[in-house]
């Protein structure tokens, strides 16, 4: 048997409120260089580039960020990077995708992958596609990666995997949850079999092909359409006309949940353990404790600036580059700076920055957000 | 008697190095505008001139204001708009007024005022200082404004008065004190007869005149020779080459102290009660104050931006204008900031921003004091 043909989608839409004042509509958190100096959709490429031809890539986002992607990552196709006419969630985008490869490459393992996620390490990331890849491929099944769970996170959905079925390193799933409060959470963590949910999927072609016709019929016929348009003239006003018609799903609400519950051994949904170093820098103290723990800077003070001064300052994340920053008798403060906004908080309210651009929104200071 | 002839001399000299990074050696506190809009040097001026025509007042700064304050006070004689040489405290630059009045003028009174300071009622202010003036002008007399204590305050000079002898609203002094520890403040402030030292000083030109001819004679006859040059081609360098030689000290002890040694009777020292709501606005924490006392804004955050959004935050002093300030889950912060700099520190920290202008000194990093 042949090596698989493997065929990544990124997912760069999303809005990347949470890391305001630096992200905006228009540099979305997978646009900027939280984590060194390439940005996280650069790095999300560069991580996958070993393991398919820059032809294979396909980026689904949206038309405010377009432009920059096309200009982040010039090594890929520009006819597939695709900016959505309306965000339709995870669903039609990566059933786009299946539509497209059907046809020609059947059995090419399509993955999806969110662009916004930090990743450790790189080798082991690709040792462990690779593992998923070849499940993907040896018949109709389908591939979650899971991050083993180490705090009652409640901000992610968890996967239930069925205890001892990991033969192949991949477990059978259970079912998928929803993010659990706190008490839930709390039991996912001692139970020992839940795994948080990464949004990274394993499939071939015909496999997520023909479970989008048998879950999402209306939407597989729209985007069987738009997918055959693909390459001629007609494109752009097809996926323009028909693409909003989609329904507006994930693919873990369309396919996943009413596949699990169609039990183990019919399902064919396994779960791959994933350990490679993964956060998903969900805000600004996510990108503290990400620095502090890769860095072991002084005091715990992150700050990025031209120059800095610190005294009986500890815990504190700092982002105003170009700057001489003095911070004295100050803790855990997280302070942005960027040419037309000052943000100001703790890394305990840091969550709370949604609020300020559910502010800015309502008070149509577009400039802002 | 005719009214008395009066002329102001106006200290704007001094680093301000507690305001950084808005006060710089080249843009100190007094030629800032931390109390509306107009520096506090234009409004030392404008408080003055109801007082005195223009070419009456007299400006002794350093080389580095002196082109700033030439621009901010052009209804002044720029001639009497005096950049040291060399740093000399103040009883040299008082003097100097003395003796370039003295010939002409004996019996004119000078008042010294510095540059820095916060008055909240200027029509009091200058009834206050009118009193002042016919005291001094009344005889070899020495009027120095005090102010009514609040709070055992451990940064200013205290004068003690002889309870009981304001007849004429003037207490005799019975003597200057230096900052005194917080013990000694208490005990003051409870003692009621001791005022704040504002370092505002009447009395006629040959009072002046005489005082340093007597305390410090070296210096007077440099100041002579100095002031006998004024108007011709010859001040420039010889005020250069002169006013270094003079002692470096402030007319407080050279003056003043031993002058109240000869005790009650003897001196003609006069402490003048001033009620004017004088602020000398020492530190940001002073300026916080200074302003929700006047503004009473809500939740006492004071503000400078272009927009704000506050929510769980109360006590902040932020400047940023231009920018979009939010201020989330923050409480008692000083935060501030410039083109280069960003200042983060808290209202009970701020006294240790002289540090980061010391830090910044010794590390050569001149752009930024």
């Amino acid at each position: 048997m042949s090596k698989p043909e493997f065929h990544p989608v990124i997912l760069a839409g999303g809005r990347g409120t949470r890391f305001w004042p630096l992200s905006r509509k228009k540099r979305a958190k997978q646009l900027l260089a939280l984590d060194g100096k390439h940005t996280m959709m650069q790095q999300t490429v560069a991580r996958l580039l070993p393991l398919a031809p820059a032809k294979n890539f396909m980026v689904i986002t949206n038309e405010h960020l377009h432009a920059e992607i096309v200009r982040q990552v010039p090594k890929l196709d520009k006819k597939k990077i695709l900016a959505e006419p309306a965000a339709r969630n995870t669903a039609p985008a990566i059933g786009l995708a299946a539509f497209l490869l059907e046809g020609t490459h059947p059995n090419a393992v399509i993955g999806l992958f969110p662009s916004d996620h930090v990743i450790a390490d790189a080798k082991h990331y690709r040792v462990t596609l690779l593992k998923g890849i070849a499940i993907a491929a040896a018949g109709e099944n389908i591939v979650v990666l899971g991050i083993q769970p180490n705090r009652p996170e409640t901000g992610y959905g968890y996967i239930e995997v069925e205890p001892g079925s990991n033969s192949g390193e991949a477990f059978s799933v259970r079912r998928f949850t929803e993010k659990p409060d706190a008490e839930r959470a709390a039991a996912f963590l001692r139970a020992g079999n839940y795994f948080w949910n990464s949004g990274m999927f394993l499939w071939s072609a015909k496999t997520l092909a023909n479970a989008l016709r048998e879950h999402l019929p209306n939407t597989a016929v729209i985007l069987e359409k738009i997918a055959a348009s693909f390459g001629t003239k007609k494109f752009a006003a097809t996926f323009k006309k028909l693409y909003p018609k989609c329904e507006n799903i994930s693919v873990d609400y369309a396919v996943l949940e009413p596949r699990s519950a169609k039990g183990i051994g019919k399902s064919n949904l396994y779960c791959l353990p994933a350990d490679f170093g993964w956060n998903d820098l969900g805000s600004w103290t996510a990108l503290h404790e990400h620095h502090t723990a890769k860095t072991r800077p002084m005091h715990d003070n992150v700050i990025a600036s031209d120059a800095t001064f610190t005294l009986n300052a500890q815990g504190n994340y700092i982002h105003a580059p170009g700057k001489f920053v003095a911070a004295v008798g100050v803790n855990d403060l997280v302070v942005v700076e960027t040419g037309d906004a000052l943000l100001i908080t703790t890394r305990a309210h840091a969550q709370d920055v949604g609020k300020i651009v559910k502010y800015l929104d309502e008070k149509k200071l577009h400039k802002l957000v």
